[in-house]
């Protein structure tokens, strides 16, 4: 019964041909991208659901129809998936970075040029040569594909070596949503004494992000609409717990109260603006991770920013140098997502894929069994 | 034919009552606010016209009636004017910054609680109890008067001491105007070795930001909608000039280019943020200054921010520490605002309101000859 996979000429993943199956992924088998000096093979042992995927999938990020149509050469069906773990199973005769057997994370990211100041700054996530871990293209036409699959390939820069102690299936969703999350936290209250952090949004990333700003020392405030979540934010570690929808005088004792609010809530319309800008410090932010639908917009005010000479912003991933900061900081700190497991299966990811859209998780699923699965893992 | 002012018991000043004669203030008299320990009186010599004197005339700020209509006590109209250059003829017995006979100069602010955290940082111009120089309540419930006036009460705080080489009407444009620019740039640029700042509109504000800008060791691009100001610009200092109405495509080569983007331009609609995203470095910011009628906003669009992760933000005024370093620069690099001078009186005011609200003035007016019509200054 198991499936079998002629690695290294194919790779077999759940695929799509059309936005509107985006929860039916169906097995599928395609040519990889041309193997790459710095290029690395993961063979996969779990990946975690991002919200990204429904995004992807029903391709509300994009005006054009879905851009593996186009690839140049491979498959023209789209799988999705960018928080894999699994074993380095090739390497490129430049890479250095990785070694065969070793464990490894790949996140959003698998490409950046690799040349330009932006990647030779620890920012290559914002690299304009940028190259997603899915439907994103290769220089040399190839649109890639994710990790809901036996393999994946990306460049060495972007996979991440896991520490030992963090089991698989909790270190894959800080691949990609905490990393997300960590980057701005830690760009945001580095060299700050006793940082104040507001975290909106206790779903998918929030969650992470309250596990993670408590870790790098700051006091955690966690923002949700109703008080359904705070046993578990307080649990996560938030020193704090605010509905909003429940008091709309929520703000009136914060003023002046956070050196960072980071949204991680993905709609920005339900956002109170007014009241989140209120409680900033002086010239300090509110981020925004959760990237919505493509035509929402902030709405703001320059009278509601100026009281406090504060900004909006939005960042994007983390860079390497980042990613090899957060695990170390989760195996320091023993925190781990909250994870539901599921097996990886054309209805299992039906399943979360679903369940993900009406919010029926928490906090955020992992795909598992992919050795069994596809019939690799097997050394 | 000299008017008489009974001070220190009225001052006398241009004021209107009614938001629709804003461009017609009339000679009136008035009782200042009651005198603090920490106040000086300010026998003002000029005072500069900032555009902001359009918005509170008009009441445009605000959704309510002339706040001067509800003062506890004194007048029941309105004086405008922030960019005060006078003498001190009285200081309140606790008063250590300032002293008799002194010349200086007052900004768009007079007064905040000098308790508070965001006092005690270099950030009393985010005082949440601060008090406007015009058209802002006192905690007595007095509403503040302006400049356009024979004496002018404040804050020694607010009062800062002007460097005897740059005349009156120069540097009265930089009280306001100019303090409102130097504060984000520096704020931005402090560090950075070859900051590259860009400057959007070249009106009151910009043409001093560019000057700044340049004397911090910037290099300076300023951008207009078309091409007529682009020799004045570079006569201010600008290494480089931008007509973004007269090619779309302006943005192409500029891609990671700046560490700031000062929006000095007083309306926010036909901002292109999609463009000026495009041209900032990683994690910087756009930054407005030219604040815009009430129910103005930005419509940012997470998608255009994060390709750079940028934010967009709000800048208010200077603090005390910043307006002294300002007229530090200022002579020391020996920068002036273009100025054109109109002699202080009912007709002049009107000329002046009026010439700005059509924008007929290069760059900057300053309201002079107060001693010599108010009969003051004869010491």
């Amino acid at each position: 019964m198991a499936i079998k996979v002629d690695y290294p000429r194919e790779f077999k993943g759940f695929a799509i041909t059309d936005p509107k199956d985006w929860d039916r992924p169906k097995l599928t088998s395609y040519e990889p991208k041309k193997f790459g000096e710095h290029d690395v093979d993961i063979e996969v042992e779990c990946c975690g659901i991002c919200a990204s995927e429904l995004f992807s999938l029903k391709n509300e990020w994009s005006d054009a129809p879905l851009a593996c149509l186009s690839s140049s050469y491979g498959p023209k069906s789209q799988v999705v998936g960018h928080e894999v773990i699994g074993r380095v199973v090739a390497v490129g005769d430049k890479v250095t970075l990785c070694s065969l057997g070793q464990r490894v994370g790949l996140g959003a990211q698998a490409s950046s040029c690799m040349a330009c100041p932006r990647c030779s700054s620890n920012n290559e996530q914002y690299c304009l040569k940028s190259v997603g871990t899915y439907c994103s293209r290769y220089p040399d036409g190839y649109v890639s594909q994710g990790g809901y699959s036996s393999h994946v390939r990306a460049h060495e820069q972007f996979c991440f070596p896991i520490p030992d102690r963090i089991p698989s299936a909790y270190v894959a969703p800080l691949m990609c949503g905490g990393l997300t999350v960590y980057s701005p936290i830690k760009r945001s209250i580095e060299g700050i004494e006793s940082p104040r952090v507001g975290i909106i949004g206790i779903g998918g990333l929030g969650h992470m992000a309250v596990m993670i700003a408590k870790a790098l020392g700051a006091h955690v405030t966690a923002f949700s609409r109703s008080s359904e979540k705070k046993e578990d934010a307080l649990k996560m570690g938030a020193d704090s717990f605010i509905a909003t929808g429940e008091d709309e005088n929520w703000s009136s004792g914060l003023t002046d109260s956070f050196h960072l609010i980071l949204n991680c809530a993905s709609s920005t319309t339900a956002l109170d603006l007014d009241a989140f800008a209120s409680v900033l410090k002086v010239n300090r932010q509110l981020l925004s991770v959760g990237l919505p639908e493509k035509n929402e917009s902030f709405d703001l005010k320059p009278f509601t920013f100026i009281r406090s000479g504060c900004s909006i912003g939005v960042s994007k991933l983390g860079s390497r140098q980042e990613a090899i900061e957060l695990l170390d900081l989760a195996a320091k700190h023993g925190f781990k997502p909250w994870v539901e497991t599921i097996d990886v299966s054309e209805a299992g990811i039906h399943e979360g894929l679903t369940r993900l859209d009406r919010g029926d998780v928490r906090y955020r699923f992992t795909l598992v069994g992919f050795n069994k699965f596809f019939g690799t893992g097997a050394r």
